[in-house]
């Protein structure tokens, strides 16, 4: 019986300017799925590690097995396969852990299966998962983290995915506060109605970093890293947010935003020692405030998932 | 006496989800300004050709003028200079008529003092001109007509403005209707609160046009020519433009948008003939409405505002 173990990574969605269109893998922080055939003719979730019991072992409600269950119903195929899942994300983090876990499981089954389907072909399968997982069949975790680097979803109609050039040295630190922040709160705080200027804004920034990333203008992408729209008003429910900004800009760092729809906050920054220092800027922030903090600091990962070979 | 001659494009603003952030100039079609350097000690707009005798002579009126001034005030410099302008372009069309005069007439006087700036810091001298001709010192036409090619203007505070790269053999039609509107109506109908699914798609295909022009990847380019923000309004003031959109599309071209604030359409193909068919389609569609069209067709110009040599 063939047996494959995929790794897929942390993302950033909701890249500042890029709300709800724009995402970025990370390296090595991530989720690992062992997918194994049996004869059973049905998917079964063996096994979850590393989710203190928080994760749903049931198929229809599992990230892994819908996701992977959507591959087969495209494929008309019945195949009977075995799931272990081991967590390396923390659940609703903003680090795009559901999406971590459906990439990974896509990968590894595609991989059992001989490889049907190119990588970004897996992208729809794993937005199946998404919709079980967070109500809305978004992209812009599972994309980035499936296929590596920076993803554009240009449009939902239909899905139109297109992958970014990642600058050389461009590091990510991810700065995890422990609080909780409910999905469903970030989303209530987004207002429904902006005006023209703000949208304006917004489309000159997003322009301008995708300008950057294609020419490697750090300078660009640092002015261009600014939200008018979801930041405003979701950065009132993560504490610090605005200290840490200042912060890591004073160490050079090019800037930072929400991760997700939060509590984490993304920080990026030209090569690996001003991403190391932004993110003991950050934990002196926290410190003061009296929260703790994870702090991870990884290049911007261009590989995305991967079959992890022994 | 120095005498330099300088010729500055016609330029397309507004270009679709690109509102009010990106423009382009085209080949040919545009202006000619003669400068002069005199004793005189003062600015003088000796003669205007072409313009039907509706653009005022007076020195602080005239967008050939009032950028060449904003420059020497720059510079803290009294310089007597004489302004022959030979306009190409039609007034009020939407094609940066305006924005011609005034990018011609600071590359010839900035060539007649030394070449003090480079072309890029020539744009915030022209937006004065803007500011004196259409109200708004917006830099979307001016940037593209002085430096050529697509310009993002990624911002206002501070200016910033990126030169874009332009696929090889992206041609544009423009096809002027014969009819006059006012750029005040045109404003009017813009919508000044917009929800906040509609500012997404928007950047989500402000963010595939920009990567579409950096991957020359026609494809992408012709998913993203989509505006929904502005045209819906406008398109309303232009008779023909929905036919026009759907004929141009049936022969192959990419796309089309409001040139600037209209009524001047833009059209957007790969290759010549392609452009040449979308010119002859639109004609067809004009003439069922009754109503006279120029159209021009030429390739998209990389190389903007230049002296010319006789």
């Amino acid at each position: 019986m063939k047996q494959v173990t995929a790794f897929a990574p942390a993302t950033v969605a909701n890249v500042s300017c890029g709300f709800d269109i724009l995402g970025f893998a990370i390296d090595e922080l991530g989720d690992w799925v062992q997918v194994t055939q049996s004869d059973s003719g049905i998917l079964r979730v063996v096994e979850i590690q590393g989710d203190g019991g928080k994760l749903p072992l049931e198929p229809e409600k599992n990230t892994c097995s819908v996701a992977i269950q959507a591959m087969l119903d495209e494929m008309g195929l019945r195949q009977g396969l075995d799931i272990h899942l081991f967590k390396g994300l923390p659940l609703g983090s903003g680090m795009g852990s559901s999406a971590a876990s459906a990439a990974a499981a896509l990968v590894a089954a595609n991989e059992i299966l001989g490889n049907p389907f190119e990588k970004k072909d897996l992208v729809p399968f794993a937005m199946e998962a998404e919709r079980i997982a967070c109500g809305a069949a978004h992209a812009d975790n599972v994309a980035p983290s499936i296929m590596g680097g920076f993803v554009l979803i240009r449009g939902y109609d239909p899905l139109d995915v297109v992958k970014l050039p990642v600058p050389e040295g461009l590091y990510c630190t991810l700065v995890h506060p422990h609080l909780e922040l409910k999905t469903a709160d970030s989303r209530s705080v987004l207002r429904q109605q902006i005006s023209l200027k703000e949208s304006t804004v917004q489309s000159g920034n997003i322009a301008g970093l995708i300008a950057g990333l294609f020419q490697s203008d750090f300078e660009l992408i640092s002015r261009s890293l600014k939200d008018v729209i979801a930041e405003p008003s979701r950065a009132l429910l993560i504490p610090g947010f605005y200290e840490l900004r200042e912060s890591i800009r004073s160490v050079g760092a090019l800037g930072s935003g929400i991760s997700g729809s939060g509590p984490t906050i993304f920080i990026l920054s030209q090569g690996k020692e001003i991403a190391l220092q932004a993110g003991e800027a950050s934990k002196e922030v926290f410190k003061k405030i009296g929260l703790g903090v994870d702090v991870y600091v990884s290049e911007v990962n261009d590989r995305g998932a991967y079959i992890q070979t022994s």
